[in-house]
C-alpha cells in the first residue's frame, strides 16, 4: 500500500502538502476529504480515529474549536504509519523522498532559518490570515449571521503587523526567506497568505516587496500547479457552497457565536 | 566568540533551551535578560535590533501584544549568526553539537512524530498553559487589577481538552512521546506545563498518567537541573516581584485590558 494523502484544498495546510508532493513528483493517492462534511472528524479517517468523541458519545462537542477542525487535515498514511500536522508531513516527505536540498537545506544555519520561520509562522501569519475566511465566509455559513466590518478590520490590522515583521525580519532584501532559492518556509507562508485573497482581501496591494516575492514563489512552484491548488479558494462563489455536516453546524455554531462577542 | 544564549528562565522557551544545553554539556555564555525590563525589546539585544520601534520612534507600541513579547526570548548568537524561536534553537543545537539521537531521532518515523508534536504544541498546550501565569500574575502586575475567577476557569477548561488529547494522541501508553526515550517533544511539553504549576494550578493532580510522565521526564533530564531551571517559576512570591519597564507597562496595560473584555 503506497502513500495516501487525505486532503481538502480549501485548507492551506493541504495545499502546501499537495503542491510539495506534486512539484517533487512524489507518487501518492489523493484521498479527497470534505473538510466540513464527510470528514476528518471521525468515521472516515484511516483507523477510525474517534478521539474527538465527547464523554457522552456525541461527536462534535466542545473539543471542536475552529483550530481543531483545521488541524485534522492534512493527514498522511504511509503503510501503517499515520501522520498529522502539515509541516510535519512536509518534513517527512522531504526526507523520505530526498527532495532537492533547497526545500529544507542541509546547511545548518539555513535549516535553522527555515525552522525559525516555521515556528514564528504559527503565532503570526497562521494566527491571523485564516480569520479572514472565517469572518467573511465560514462563520456566516455556520451561523447564518454576517459580522460587523469592524471585526475584519481588526484582523487585517493584526495581519498588517505580522506582514511588516515578515518583510523586515524574514524576507528582508532576499528573493526568498532563506536566500536565493525557495524553501519550505516560503511555501508554508504563501498558501496561508492566499487565504485572504480568496475572500477579496488583497493584502498584496500596496505591498510591492511582498507581491514580488509572491511572483517568485509562484514561478518556483510552477504557475499552473499553483493555480490548480488554489482554484477552490480563489472562487468565492464556490466557497459559499461548501457542504457542512448538519451535526457539525449545530455544535459549532454556538462556539463561533461565542467567539464573536 | 563562542555561543551566547540570551535567556530569562521565567520564560518556558528559555527553560527548554537552558535545560537542553546544560544536559548536553554544550558550552555557552548565559546572557541574562529580564523579560519585562532591560530587555529583549530593543536596545540591549545583540546587533541593536530596533525593528520593534514604532514609526514615530517610540518603542513598545501596538506591535507588542503579549505573544510578541514572549517571542523575543530565547535568542541565540553564535559568532555572527543569530537565531530566535525556542524550537529552532533546540534543533540547531542538537544538530551542531551532535547530541544523543533520542532527542531528535534520525529514524524517519520517530523524527516525524517529534515534528508532529512540535507543531500541534503551538495551538494547544502553548496556546493555553501560559495564560494561567498571565491571568494570575502578569496582568495584575501590568494593570493593577485582578481578574474574575471565571477567566482562569475557562483557560483551565481549554487546557483540560488539550491535556486529554496530549494523553490520548501523543503519550498513549508509552513512557515518552516517541517511545522509550525522551525527545525534544517531551522537553518542549514539560516546560510549558510547569507554567501553571508555578501559579498554583496543579494540572497534574487527578492525572496520574501525566504525573508519571512528568516524573520520567524529570528523571531523564536530571532532577537537580530540572529544579534549578524551574526555581524562579516555582516561587510565586518572586514572580510577584518581577521588574517591569515603566514604558512597557504604560503601553501594554491598555492592550491587556482590552484582552480581558
Amino acid at each position: 500500500m503506497g502513500l495516501e494523502l487525505y486532503l481538502d484544498l480549501l485548507s492551506q495546510g493541504c495545499r502546501m502538502v499537495y503542491i510539495f508532493a506534486k512539484k517533487n513528483n512524489i507518487p501518492f493517492e489523493f484521498k479527497h476529504v470534505e473538510l466540513f462534511k464527510d470528514s476528518i472528524l471521525g468515521k472516515k479517517m484511516p483507523g477510525g480515529n474517534t478521539q474527538e468523541q465527547s464523554h457522552d458519545g456525541q461527536p462534535y462537542r466542545e473539543e471542536f474549536g475552529k483550530v481543531n477542525i483545521l488541524k485534522k487535515v492534512p493527514a498522511l498514511k504511509d503503510g501503517t504509519f499515520t501522520l498529522a500536522e502539515s509541516t510535519a508531513i512536509l518534513l517527512y516527505l522531504s526526507q523520505k523522498y530526498h527532495t532537492p536540498d533547497h526545500w529544507y537545506p542541509s546547511d545548518l544555519q539555513k535549516r535553522a532559518q527555515v525552522d525559525e520561520y516555521l515556528s514564528w509562522h504559527h503565532t503570526n501569519i497562521r494566527a491571523n490570515a485564516p480569520k479572514t475566511l472565517w469572518i467573511k465566509v465560514l462563520i456566516p455559513l455556520f451561523t447564518g449571521q454576517t459580522l460587523p466590518s469592524e471585526k475584519l478590520q481588526n484582523v487585517l490590522k493584526e495581519l498588517a503587523t505580522s506582514l511588516k515583521q515578515f518583510e523586515e525580519k524574514f524576507l528582508q532584501d532576499k528573493p526568498f526567506i532563506v536566500g536565493s532559492e525557495i524553501s519550505l518556509a516560503d511555501l508554508v507562508a504563501i498558501v496561508e497568505l492566499m487565504q485572504p485573497i480568496g475572500v477579496g482581501c488583497d493584502i498584496f496591494e500596496d505591498r510591492p516587496k511582498l507581491l514580488e516575492w509572491r511572483s517568485r514563489v509562484e514561478e518556483a512552484v510552477g504557475k499552473e500547479l499553483f493555480q490548480e491548488a488554489h482554484k477552490m479558494i480563489l472562487n468565492i462563489k464556490e466557497l459559499r457552497n461548501i457542504q457542512v455536516d448538519p451535526h457539525l453546524k449545530e455544535h459549532l455554531a454556538p462556539v463561533l457565536m461565542k467567539m464573536l462577542k
